[in-house]
């Protein structure tokens, strides 16, 4: 049974570059259909359902997206869905957010959601949060740790006590958060067995975060909690004023590794992908018979191991191996499918050359 | 001066399906701007000029693409621009202009030129055209001999006497025609020294090429000389008719190997080529600092000696060399550029396919 005071807040301000040129800033990430039918952030709706439903789901995104999550999300309240006034990382978003929540229930117990990551095991996804909401009514800040299936050097990391078993409901206390590591320590991390990837997925009372964000953050705190009643006119200019003067700051680095009550559970593999790139997409969707994965017409001829997304168009290839190709109606990509890291400094070069048409 | 009785037949009724997806049956490559502003049809009535003029410049072309070729040549008379019943290759289309043009000027010389080849030195290739005309009236079959670049396995050769030089404008017996030889006997041709290549460029007197082919082709001269007078509404129906029947072969093999009147000047270099892929056409033009060809906005990283197509579209390349990138609103090609010879293959494909769509 969904608990009435179980929240969710769905961060879905990210830009995606990685994903240009079908991403946009009207048009990022999680409003695009990257791996399925349903758009990664309502997939991440969707998901959630059985424990929170839409009217207690709220989003934080910016106004280049506002709109269109809203017609993506008929479900939720559209009220709900809120747009920072500026970028300023995580840790005032969901300061934010707690704000608000706190506002309208004082006993809230907020779930903080990226938008814009696959889950392919939903079930068992929902054991965890099921088990991460209990302990955070508690008064603990909870987090999700991820059992690593390689050494990656893109994520943080959770370490948690000797002997933790990967898939127990029970959290335990974590020892530490470390950064991303070069790739010599985090192959240290997967043979030890008690580092977690930290996917950035949280469990607290509202009011027990914005107690943390007194003590480690308190400017953020100040002017947060300054404004006036949320929904209100006042409000609205108000936060646009204070918002953008707050640290541009991580949870995870402003609040997580400095608090003493951080409790951790450490998962087993629900399917989960924060699908950083062309490359990952590839790796999630089925492959023909020549390890190409199209989304379009596709005629390969002495060509492997492509991904191929040009809506309706017909896309042909002869004699090429592993590319991205990406056709949009005014950008087109072509890369090499072990350098799809490298599009989001594509996307720095036409900041650069001021192509805002393309961006 | 130009002499009155000079024509110029232009063969524009090919396809180019190596120049998919920019061609099309209605847009093939010689109405294409392949290689600069004006496409090559009109790059081949504009280098005629000094020699003739628009009002004796006749076209042979197809229903798809006569519509075309008449709004890109608004100086030919539209008269002049003749649709073929069917492909029946050169030896049938070059009778009926034959036949069209002894009606018109019992005195025709004419000239032979494909509408699709890309020449670069225009007044070196016209002195070679001047004398190629002048000993056309004489009475020879002449056709022009190109000194070979490379031992190239996709033209055919014609045999000059020993002690051929290059670049003389005195017409020489032809020894005979080779066709499409092995790469061996490639190499032995260009070691040689006497073998030049055919580039499908022929001239004579419109009477002594339909007495040819009389005495080498008769079915074909009886069915196209009992054609009705050319212009009357009997001519169009008739030639539909008729066309057809004729057999489906080169003029090179049915007449120019059997008769002995074929004179042949081996030309210098004239900046010839036929543009026949993707490839050639990346070689014809400048390449920025990479090595890269762009015909459209391109944001190359770590990539090289690419050729990229895609109108106003930009193309942003990622880590990939070598390819051929070519957009169009519903076909997109990317091929490796070594494999360019092999695009006319992925357009017999969409043929078993039925995507008439995209032909």
């Amino acid at each position: 049974m969904p608990k009435p005071n179980q929240y969710a807040l769905i961060l879905g301000g990210g830009r995606g570059t990685r994903f240009w040129p079908r991403s946009r800033r009207r048009n990022a990430k999680q409003v695009l259909s990257v791996a399925g039918e349903r758009t990664l952030i309502q997939a991440t709706v969707d998901r959630l359902a059985p424990l929170v439903p839409p009217e207690r789901i709220w989003v934080m995104t910016n106004e280049y997206l506002r709109a269109e999550i809203a017609r993506q999300l008929p479900e939720v309240p559209a009220g709900q869905i809120l747009a920072e006034p500026a970028q300023r990382n995580t840790a005032p978003a969901i300061g934010l957010g707690a704000v608000v929540l706190q506002s309208i229930d004082p006993d809230a117990v907020m779930g903080v959601f990226p938008a814009d990551h696959v889950i392919g095991k939903p079930r068992q996804f929902l054991r965890y949060v099921r088990s991460a909401y209990r302990e955070a009514e508690k008064g603990s800040l909870m987090v999700l740790g991820l059992q690593p299936r390689w050494p990656e050097t893109g994520y943080g990391y959770i370490e948690m006590p000797n002997g933790t078993e990967p898939g127990s409901l029970n959290p335990q206390k974590v020892v530490g958060f470390r950064e991303k590591p070069d790739l010599a320590t985090a192959k240290r991390y997967l043979a030890a067995g008690r580092y977690f990837w930290n996917a950035g997925m949280f469990f607290w009372r509202a009011d027990v975060f914005l107690a943390a964000l007194r003590r480690h953050l308190p400017k953020c705190a100040t002017l947060l909690s300054a404004l006036p009643a949320f929904g209100s006119r006042p409000f609205r200019s108000q936060v646009q004023r204070a918002f953008p003067v707050c640290p541009n700051v991580s949870v995870d680095f402003a609040i997580l590794e400095k608090a003493n009550n951080v409790m951790g559970l450490a998962c087993g593999d629900f399917g989960w992908s924060d699908v950083g790139s062309w490359d990952a997409v590839y790796e999630l969707l089925p492959k023909d018979g020549e390890r190409n994965v199209s989304r379009s017409g596709l005629l390969a001829v002495a060509s492997r191991g492509n991904y191929v997304d040009a809506g309706d168009k017909l896309v042909a290839l002869l004699g090429v191996d592993d590319l991205i190709v990406v056709d949009t109606p005014d950008a087109l990509l072509v890369a090499r499918r072990d350098r799809a890291q490298g599009v989001g400094e594509l996307v720095k070069l036409l900041e650069r050359r001021r192509r805002e048409d393309l961006l």
